[in-house]
């Protein structure tokens, strides 16, 4: 099944960008009157007629409308450092999109080696993931801030957890511990658990993970985190990279509600 | 905390590979008398003091032993059909590593585009992951055999995993529920999840996992799978690529037992 993003879909009427429409037209070689899958990037998938090929804005019917496609049911906000070598760093945002992320926030610690990160790119590679898994909203990337910056501004109303590999003030528990804490809490979940569908399942509660640098945490952002309500956990005994780290707290999150 | 690997080690003395030597002696710039980690690939760590600063064979004499160092409490082979793009078999072998793997089994299926599978590039990769991630047991890799052939070979007291997109004769049930079952049937792991205690648990069932090509298993292949015992297993809604549902049944029998 091939997905075609546009972020221009308005009055039953869809027009692809440029390098969509190029891709659509001149590589499928798509026609006029032919059915093609559009996302608008924000979780609906669009079933539509082709009116004009055109290669560089090509226009589409809207035929059909399906809200929360692919969507998963809980809100995960990964704020993650950037690893060295950037290829880790998309490795995970894509294998996180393809199994269901919300959004990525790069951010910059104390010990971070790389303190500059390009968003765009990662953008791109978010869009084609999500097209590629088959969902209709593509994970948001926010601009990068500090990490004290970022613990600073955290909602007060998420679940908030922090990995990090010392023991803090408090001491750690296991991911697991806090996600089946707020699993059991969740009557939306539980239910699910007995129904078994995926769908219904509504995990309430914003989930946002803080995963540190290569040099870990700085003990004062931990502390910090520990102090504005980030509930401090391990991934258990395994020594992990920055990017296996942030890829196995979304595996707990989307292992819990499967 | 750098580590270095032996096959050779006995009555005490451990002898250091020419690559290995070398990284010791003229990159870490170790002398006589300094003392190194060395591990085995078989689980052991050894302490040992350098005798012999050779960048060929450096030598160096056994100071202590510790066993089962950063061992993981359960036995996972993973039987996965190589990819196209080889990158993102590395990168699942590489990630399932740092996590707690023993046995990476290339399998070729019906529908499988590669054909040809080179183990000895991954026992590379798998030998670094292993010392990276500090664990004294290298994962085993298997010369490739047929998806057919592995499933015929596939010892009868296993708990045998084969994760399909497709519904066939059994209906498919969720990898966790699976592994809930045994957790529930497994003694010592109940114990464990009481103490809390990663190294005092075992899951004393070997677990194997089928994972198929980009095209999926043939409807024969899942046949046989079944018929040879194979449990059938979904991995949850979101449509993954082969790599990416590798790691996360790795992932769901590791967060088993954290």
């Amino acid at each position: 099944m091939e997905v075609f993003y546009s972020p221009e879909i308005k009055n039953g009427v869809c027009v692809l960008p440029e390098e969509e429409s190029a891709h659509c037209v001149r590589v499928l070689r798509h026609r006029e009157g032919d059915e093609i899958f559009v996302i608008d990037g924000l979780g609906t998938l669009y079933t539509c007629r082709l009116t004009d090929a055109s290669p560089k804005a090509a226009c589409a019917q809207v035929l059909r409308e399906e809200p929360d496609w692919g969507a998963h049911p809980y809100f995960l906000e990964m704020a993650v450092c950037p690893t060295k070598n950037l290829d880790r760093y998309e490795w995970f945002a894509e294998k996180a999109t393809e199994l269901g992320l919300d959004v990525v926030a790069p951010v910059i610690g104390d010990h971070s080696e790389r303190k500059v990160f390009k968003s765009d790119r990662l953008r791109r590679i978010l869009l084609a993931a999500s097209k590629q898994s088959l969902k209709g909203a593509v994970p948001e990337v926010k601009e990068p801030v500090s990490v004290r910056q970022y613990i600073q501004d955290a909602p007060e109303d998420a679940l908030k957890i922090i990995c990090c590999c010392f023991e803090g003030e408090t001491p750690r528990t296991s991911i697991n511990d806090v996600l089946n804490v707020i699993s059991r809490d969740n009557v939306i979940l539980s239910e699910c658990e007995e129904s078994r569908s995926f769908a219904a399942l509504r995990m309430t509660k914003k989930i946002i993970v803080l995963i540190g640098p290569e040099g870990d945490f700085s003990r004062e952002e931990a502390a910090l985190a520990v102090s504005r309500g980030f509930i401090p956990v391990h991934l258990g005994p395994s020594r992990l990279r920055t990017e296996t780290a942030a890829l196995t707290a979304v595996q707990a999150v989307y292992l819990k509600c499967i």
